[in-house]
């Protein structure tokens, strides 16, 4: 059948492996994907001030205070 | 002189308004944008299931109960 049009949103999970490193400070910008219909598990994919991406894990305690630190930043 | 490739980060804010409907279970990625250079604010875009993109105030206490969730789904 017909593949339905990519809404810019993956048909399967997208992170292989997560980055270990503390790179708070080098994230450009932060994708949350939620669980879906194609991928069992939320996926985070930080893209870095230097244009490359790299996937965290919502579960490391360092990776929360980077999505909390960006969400309270004024 | 020689305008910098876009990083994939826009040169300016990106969003004019945020919406103000509760529209959490809609959303396919949420992308976090913190403050840069170009941007004195905090950005939020969501991505719907539609397709459409919207902005999100990161200070509605909504918005913080979507991100919430979306980072501790399994």
């Amino acid at each position: 059948g017909r593949i339905p049009r990519s809404l810019g949103v993956e048909l399967h999970c997208r992170c292989i492996k997560t980055e270990s490193k503390h790179i708070g400070s080098r994230i450009a910008k932060a994708e949350l994907i939620p669980v879906n219909s194609h991928c069992d598990k939320t996926e985070i994919i930080a893209t870095l001030k230097t244009g490359q991406k790299v996937c965290l894990d919502p579960e490391a305690p360092w990776v929360k205070k980077v999505i909390q630190r960006i969400m309270s930043s004024k």
